[in-house]
């Protein structure tokens, strides 16, 4: 199942992809989705950033194998720096170089504190692309990562929620700056999977409906300067794509 | 000028104190407020967190003038932490030992970027107590301060936003548990000055209506167990009184 929150002519609603309509449904966290009636055609509707999260969550130093001998760790971003596809991601000059990092990221369906690992799965909603835009040189200056990774649009999700992903632990991700790939890698790259990620994140904080954990970045990192757009797919979600201004 | 939220048979409602009344308002961050008529007494009413921040940040190593040998850093907290006067703080035995920090905290009135130092009184709605609690023993073994930081109610926040506060920069902080006073301090002790933090957080990042900057601990904090309330009081601002549980 697809979600996704579009734009129309009464606001931002929440919908959910019925063939080749969006339907309008009441809310992405019911427990049973419940269709309005309104529709809207698929082509054409203009995407937002699929969930409204109060709390995104990064997983630090977690790209390959070397990274499960330090323990699990976590940054928090913003939340003002989520938008969705198409929306611009604004770099400062004076913050200095930008990459932007593919990485598959969990959005959280209900309220979640010390998740046992059996209960993971039924804590989330569904999958999205997240691009953890983080200005590097920024994060040799500030270890609590701060001043790297809170940018204007530094945090675009989208294009929709894939509720149903057989086996997120091995999806390929692939980075395009301006149409040209340039890093490719597999979640099954992260030293941490998603269970161990959300035990831990639980373990410390509470998560609740709509929140974002971007899951990591396994070497899928490019860098960006203005005038590029950049374009991230992940196997069995989909294609996120940003200009970078 | 005095704002709050309440709780009310209806909802919560953002309100502006008038003598003995809580006059309900329109919206608190509007250039001029608009009273809908509606009013409740103060006594009785039960006050929410007087705000609904986004954006919770705290500055880090900011308790004398020796941080001001390095540069200001700060934290982002998850906006779920946030607690109004009276919610519990929970502490979880397996985080460790847990300290109550009493601080000063701005209350951001507009979307504020870049701000220069002239800007920055015109960016603040007011000034309320803020509880920066944390699990110190997870300080040492996470740097991001996430694990720290991030318990359920680390953040009250409360009792009411005081608009008009002559000298912030020279306040003092008393805080209190059970009801004796474990440490007094005056936010003149803070290394760098809310002007100061201001230009510098939002030369990183935007901040918004309602968003929260803790603007740090002046040696103002206290070591608390679960049955214990602690209270902090601001000069000028109130007193934020929390059970811990």
């Amino acid at each position: 199942m697809r979600l996704a929150r579009i734009d129309t002519p009464t606001g931002p609603r929440p919908v959910v992809q019925d063939d080749d309509l969006w339907a309008v449904v009441v809310d992405h966290y019911a427990p049973v989705l419940e269709r309005t009636g309104e529709t809207y055609p698929v082509d054409g509707a203009r995407l937002l950033a699929p969930c409204e999260p109060r709390v995104v969550l990064g997983m630090a130093h977690n790209s390959g194998p070397e990274d499960r001998l330090v323990p699990p760790q976590a940054f928090t971003k913003s939340a003002r720096t989520v938008i969705g596809p198409g929306e611009p991601v604004r770099l400062d000059p004076a913050a200095g170089r930008v990459v932007v990092e593919g990485e598959l990221a969990i959005v959280v369906g209900r309220t979640a504190r010390h998740l046992t690992p059996e209960q993971v799965p039924g804590a989330i909603l569904g999958w999205t692309v997240g691009n953890d835009v983080t200005a590097y040189e920024q994060s040799a200056l500030d270890d609590k990562f701060t001043q790297s990774k809170n940018g204007d649009g530094f945090t675009p999700l989208g294009p929709w929620i894939e509720t149903d992903l057989a086996a997120p632990d091995d999806l390929a991700i692939d980075v395009q700056v301006d149409g040209a790939t340039q890093a490719e890698a597999s979640t099954s790259g992260l030293a941490w999977d998603v269970v161990e990620q959300l035990v831990y994140l639980t373990s410390h904080l509470t998560l609740g409906p709509g929140d974002v954990v971007l899951t990591g970045s396994p070497s899928t990192s490019a860098h960006v300067v203005p005038g590029q757009t950049s374009s991230i797919t992940i196997e069995g979600v989909g294609t996120l794509t940003n200009p970078i201004v």
